[in-house]
C-alpha cells in the first residue's frame, strides 16, 4: 500500500523515436542493417515457414505444418518491427509488403471479430478453452502492438481497425461481469498492448480492459484451475507446477519476488508500469520498485541478460548467475528495457536508465549478429565453442523481437516535461523535443559509447528557461562539464544520477560533457557463487569479452587476470574501424594458469609462476560482437586465481 | 560387499610411544608442558568442579552440583592423559595421585559392577534407560581406555580389573540374547574401549561385545524408539530429529555419507577400523573407505578441523565449510588422528597420514593454548577478536583429549611390520622397531616441522635385509634423498606417498631426506564457496594465520594478498625462538583494500589501486599458535580481490 512518495510523480514523457535522428557511429549502422537485413530476412523466413500463409486459412486437417499457436505474435513483431523502420526511412516497398500483409489478416478475421491462425484453422471449436497453455490472448497483444505501430507510422488505420474489432471481441469475452470469462493469458503481452491501442484510439474501455487483465491474474480460485477442469484436465499435471511460472501465482499487486518466465514477467512488469502511469496506481508502482530490486539487486547478469534457467526460460534463486548455462534469452533482455524505459518516466532516476543502457549495448543486441541475419535465443556468459546464432527458430520470439528495438532504439535516448528535458543516453544526432509547450533542439556529437566525450548544441526556437538533465552513468565515476565554455560544478548539481543544468538556454547554447571511460574490473556480488574469485572488463557501457579466435594459445578458462593492477594501467583501448563492425578493441596481458583438476582434493596450492604460469596476452571485444568471427570459446568472467 | 582387495592387507603394527624417544624442537617441548601444567591443571579442575568427588557417592537429593552424566568420562580422559606422561616419564606423585582416584572409583563401583557417578546417586533406578541422550557407555568405554593405558603405563591392574568387573556387567546387560537390551550408546566410544580391552585382557568376549555394538546401530525398529517408548517419551520429539545425529540411522556397514555430531562419528570409524583390522570385516574397511572420501575431501576444514555446525557439533553439506562460524571441535580433530592413524595401518597409505599430519600440526593443537592451561572447544579459521580460549568448560571433553594425543603422540610416528618399516611422520629422537622379530634403531635428527631436512642414522641390532618407508608429505613437491651419502632415485621408489628403500641396513647406515618447503598459496575447492576467491597461506605441515596483533594498520578482511605472485617469492620465512615457543614466521606484503559494501549493487568496480589501495607489511603465524599474544582478529583465508 505505500510507495516513495505519496502520489505518482510523473514527471517525464519520451521523445518518440521520430523525432530522434540518430547519424552515431554505433546505433545509426545497426538501424540501417536492422533495415536492409534483419526486417527481409525474418520476413522471409515468416514466409517459407507458413507464418504468412497461415493467414489464408487453407490449412485443412491433415495437412502438414499446421499453423502454431505461436505464429501470429512473429507476424505481430515484424509488422511492428518494419513499421518503426518505415517511420524514419521512408521505404515505399516495405510500406506495400506490409499492406499486401495486413490484407491477408483483414481476411482472416472471423465475423465477429475473432483473429488467430491456429485456432480458426486447427482448433475451431477450442477458442479460449486454454488461456494457460496457447497464448491466443499473447498473439493478440503482439496483433495490436503491431497495428499501434502501424498507424503511427503511417497514418494507416487498416490494421488498426481490424485490432479495435479484434480487442472488442475480447472485452466482451474477458471480464468480471456477468457471463464473462473471468481468465487472463499465461503469457502476458495483451495487457501493455491494450494501453497502447487506448493511447491511439482514446477508447477508455480498452485500458479497462488491461486494467481488468492486471487485476484478475492470480486471484483465488484459479481460473486456470477451473478452465482445466473445463477441459477435462486435471490441473494439478499442470508441468510448470506452479503458477508463479506465469506470474499468477498471487495478485499481481501483492508479487514482490520475481518469479518464472522471464519474458512473460517483463512484459507484466510493463503493463504494470503502464497502468501506475495511467491511472496513477500506487500500489502497481510500489510492486515494481520492489521486484526491480529483487531483480536488478539479485538476479540480473552482468549484461543485462535475466532468466538464467532453461527449463523454465526463466527466474531461479537469488543470485544463481551460472555463465556458462545462462538462459538469458534475448527476448527477456529487450523486455528488461521496455521496463525500465518505463519505470524511469516517473521521477527520471538513473538506476532505470543504468540497466537500460546496460542490456541495450551488451545482453539485447548480443541477439543478433552483426551483418542481423542470425540470432541468439540464449545469451550465456561463456560458451564452450558449440553457441551459435541461428538463422530462426521453431518458437522464433527473439528474431523480430531485436528488430522492433533496434528500429525504435531513438525512443530510450530523450525524455522532456513541462519544465525540463532529460538526456537518458548518449549517441551522435539530433532530437526535437517540447518543453512546457516550447520547441528546442538538442544536438550531440560524439563517439559513443567508444568515447566519453559529448559536445551539445542547445537549440531553442526561442530563449526560454528550463532544466536540461544530463545522464551520469553508473559506470562513470568522473566527469567534467562545460556550458559554453566554462566548467561547471557539477557534483552540487547531480541528483538520481544526473546533472541538471537550469538557465535561460538560447540558440548557439553548448555543453561539453567528458564522461571518465576507463577500461575497469567488474566483480560480483560474494553471494554470486559461479563469479566469485572472477573479474569481468568493462569499458563505458560495454562489457568485454575474451573470444577463443585471440587466444589460440591455450583455453580461455587457463588465462587468468591480474586482477591487483587496475585494469586502466595494463589494458590498452583502440578504436578498429575494420575489426566486427568497428569496434574499441582492449589488448593487455594475463597469466596461463592451467585449471586444477579437483578430482581428488579439497585443497591445492597454487601452481608456481615460475614452474606453470607464462604471460599471455589478452585481447578483448565487445560482448555484443561474439560469434561474428571463426567459432570457438568465449567468456565473460575471467579467473583471477 | 566389496573393497578395494578382496581380504584386508594388514602389514603395519604402530610402534608404542613408549618406543619413541622424541627431542625434537616441537613435540618434545609440548609434552613437557602436558605434562607440567596441562595435567595438573586438568585435574585441578576435576577436583574444583567436584568431578573427583563425585566418585565418593556423597551427593543427596536436593544438594547442589549433582554429578552430570558428562563427568566420569572426564576423569577417564585425565586418567589415559597421565598415565601416556607416566609411561614416558616416571613421576612417582602422579603415580600416587592416579592410585587415590582409582581408589575412589574402586569405591565407587556397585557390587554388580556396575559403575557411574551420574546414575548410581542422581537417577539410581534409571540405569540403561536413556542410553540415545544420557552417555552412559560413553562414561564407560573412556573408563576403560583410562584403565587399559594405566595397566600398560604401570603394570598395575588395580583399575582393569574394576574396569573388567564393569565391563562383564555391560556384557550380561547387552546383546542379542534373550532377556539382554539391544541397546547402543547415543554417542560412540565403548565399541573402540572395548577393542583396547580385549588386547590388554585376551578376552575374546569383549571383542565380541565391541562387534556386537557395532552390529547392532542403526538396525530397525530403533531400539531408542522402543526405548522413548518404555519411560514413555515421544520418540518423535527427539531433539535432533534424526538418528544420523549419532549414525545410528542405518546400519553402520552401509554408512557411506559422515552425518551428525563429529565426535562421536570419528570414535565410530575407530571402531570400524579396530574391527576390520582385528576381525578381517571388509565390509567394515570398505564403509570406512567410502567415509573417508566423504570427510576428507569434501567436509574437512584446511586445518584437520571437521564438523562445521554448532548446531549439532558437526555435519552439515558437502562444501559447507564457513571459517568464521566453524565449529570444529578440538576433540573432532583428535579423533580424526586416531582414526586416520588406524587405516594407516592396513596398507600404508600416505593419503591418511597426510590427514593425521594436518590435524596433528593445526587443528588439535589449536586447541590449547601454549602454555597448556586454556582451551578451545571450537577452532574457526577466522574470529572477529572474540573467540578466546578458556580454562575448563561445563562439558570438558576438548581438555583432557588434548591432553591425551600430546602425551601419546610418538604413537603416530612409525610402524612395523614382518618384512618393512614405516616412517610416518618426522621429529628429532629414536624408536626401537621390531621388524620380522629383529630390533633395529631409528633415529632422527631434525627440525621438522621448521625445515625440511632429515638426517636418518638406521641402526640394526645385527645386519639385516628390510624395506625402509619414508613418508613424502602430500604438501611436498619435490624432494632429495641420499642413503649413504649417495643419491637416490627415489620416484621409481615411490608407492602411495612413501619412498620404499629395500637393502640389508647395518649398523651405521644413514639417510638424508631433504623435504622441500616453500612457503605456498593454498586455493579451496570451487564448491567451497565460503573460501571461493581466497587464499590461505601454507608451510611444511603448518597453515598459518594473519592476528590482529601483528597487523594494527587495518581490518583483516581489508587485507588482500597478491595470489598471481608465488608465496615463495614474496614472502621471508624466519624461525623466531623467542615468538610464540618458537615458530617460523612469514612476513612479506599484501594490499590494503577496503571491502566493498554490497547493499546496493549486484555488480561493481575494483578500486582503482593508485586510489584505494597501499601495500601493508604482512606477518604470518601458525595457525595453531593464534590467541596466545594481545586478543584479536585472526584469519586463515586471505582475500584475494
Amino acid at each position: 500500500m505505500s510507495t516513495i512518495n505519496s502520489t505518482i510523480n510523473k514527471q517525464l514523457t519520451p521523445v518518440s523515436f521520430t523525432e530522434v535522428k540518430l547519424d552515431d557511429v554505433f546505433w545509426a549502422p545497426r538501424i540501417e542493417t536492422n533495415r536492409l537485413n534483419t526486417i527481409p530476412a525474418e520476413y522471409k523466413m515468416c514466409e517459407d515457414t507458413g507464418r504468412v500463409a497461415a493467414f489464408d486459412l487453407k490449412w485443412k486437417q491433415g495437412d502438414p505444418n499446421p499453423p502454431h499457436i505461436f505464429w501470429d505474435s512473429d507476424i505481430g513483431k515484424w509488422i511492428e518491427a518494419a513499421s518503426y523502420s518505415l517511420a524514419t526511412h521512408p521505404d515505399p516497398a516495405l510500406d506495400a509488403l506490409i499492406d499486401t500483409v495486413i490484407a491477408k489478416i483483414a481476411a482472416a478475421q472471423q465475423p465477429d471479430g475473432y483473429l488467430n491462425t491456429h485456432y480458426t484453422q486447427v482448433e475451431p471449436h477450442a477458442r479460449w478453452s486454454n488461456l494457460r497453455d496457447c497464448h491466443e490472448l499473447y498473439c493478440a497483444g503482439h496483433l495490436i502492438e503491431a497495428a499501434v505501430a502501424h498507424y503511427q507510422a503511417t497514418g494507416k488505420s487498416s490494421l488498426l481497425n481490424i485490432l479495435r474489432r479484434y480487442a472488442d471481441t475480447i472485452d466482451q469475452t474477458f471480464g468480471v461481469e456477468e457471463g464473462k470469462k473471468r481468465g487472463y493469458c499465461g503469457h502476458e503481452e495483451i495487457e501493455l498492448s491494450l494501453v497502447k491501442l487506448y493511447h491511439a484510439t482514446g477508447e477508455q474501455r480498452y485500458l479497462n480492459l488491461a486494467k481488468y487483465f492486471i487485476d484478475e491474474r492470480g486471484c483465488q480460485p484459479y481460473y486456470y484451475d477451473q478452465e482445466a477442469h473445463a477441459r477435462g484436465d486435471d490441473p494439478a499435471k499442470f508441468w510448470a507446477l506452479n503458477y508463479s511460472y506465469m506470474q499468477a501465482h498471487t495478485p499481481v499487486r501483492e508479487q514482490r519476488e520475481v518469479t518464472g518466465h522471464a519474458v512473460r514477467a517483463m512484459y507484466l512488469y510493463c503493463a504494470m508500469a503502464d497502468l501506475a502511469n495511467e491511472t496513477g496506481d500506487l500500489e502497481l508502482l510500489s510492486a515494481c520498485e520492489s521486484l526491480w530490486e529483487d531483480l536488478c539487486l539479485k538476479r540480473m547478469y552482468l549484461t543485462g541478460g535475466i532468466g538464467p534457467s532453461a527449463s523454465n526460460e526463466g527466474f531461479t534463486t537469488h543470485y544463481d548467475l551460472p555463465d556458462l548455462t545462462a538462459y538469458a534469452e534475448t527476448c527477456a533482455a529487450v523486455g528488461l528495457v521496455f521496463w525500465n524505459h518505463r519505470l524511469l518516466q516517473f521521477e527520471g532516476n538513473g538506476k532505470y536508465a543504468d540497466v537500460m543502457e546496460k542490456a541495450l549495448y551488451n545482453g539485447t543486441i548480443s541477439g543478433v549478429s552483426l551483418d542481423g541475419q542470425r540470432f541468439f535465443y540464449e545469451n550465456p556468459l561463456a560458451s564452450t565453442g558449440k553457441h551459435h546464432r541461428k538463422g530462426w527458430f521453431d518458437c522464433a520470439c527473439c528474431p523480430p523481437n531485436i528488430a522492433r528495438m533496434i528500429a525504435s532504439v531513438g525512443e530510450y535516448m530523450y525524455s522532456q516535461g513541462d519544465e525540463d528535458a532529460w538526456v537518458h543516453l548518449y549517441a551522435q544526432g539530433q532530437a526535437r523535443l517540447t518543453v512546457g509547450g516550447k520547441k528546442l533542439t538538442v544536438q550531440q556529437q560524439t563517439r559513443y559509447p567508444w568515447d566519453g566525450t559529448v559536445d551539445f548544441k542547445i537549440t531553442p526556437e526561442q530563449a526560454f528557461a528550463f532544466g536540461l538533465h544530463l545522464r551520469i552513468p553508473g559506470w562513470c565515476q568522473r566527469f567534467e562539464l562545460c556550458v559554453n565554455g566554462t566548467p561547471v560544478d557539477s557534483a552540487s548539481l547531480s541528483v538520481n544520477g544526473y546533472v541538471k543544468i537550469n538557465r535561460v538556454w538560447q540558440a548557439g547554447d553548448s555543453i561539453k560533457l567528458v564522461l571518465d571511460m576507463p577500461v575497469q574490473f567488474v566483480v560480483a556480488h560474494p553471494n554470486v557463487q559461479q563469479m566469485a574469485g572472477r573479474v569481468a572488463v568493462q569499458r563505458g557501457p560495454v562489457i568485454y569479452c575474451l573470444e577463443g579466435v585471440d587466444h589460440i594459445q591455450a583455453p580461455l578458462d587457463d588465462i587468468v587476470a591480474r586482477a591487483d593492477v587496475p585494469a586502466s594501467d595494463q589494458f590498452t583501448h583502440e578504436f578498429q574501424p575494420d575489426l566486427l563492425g568497428g569496434v574499441v578493441v582492449l589488448r593487455g596481458k594475463g597469466m596461463l594458469s592451467p585449471k586444477l583438476n579437483w578430482d581428488n582434493s579439497l585443497y591445492q596450492f597454487i601452481p608456481h609462476l615460475s614452474q606453470q604460469q607464462t604471460p599471455v596476452p589478452l585481447t578483448l571485444v565487445p560482448y555484443y560482437a561474439w560469434d561474428n568471427r571463426a567459432p570457438g570459446e568465449m567468456r565473460v568472467w575471467i579467473r583471477t586465481l
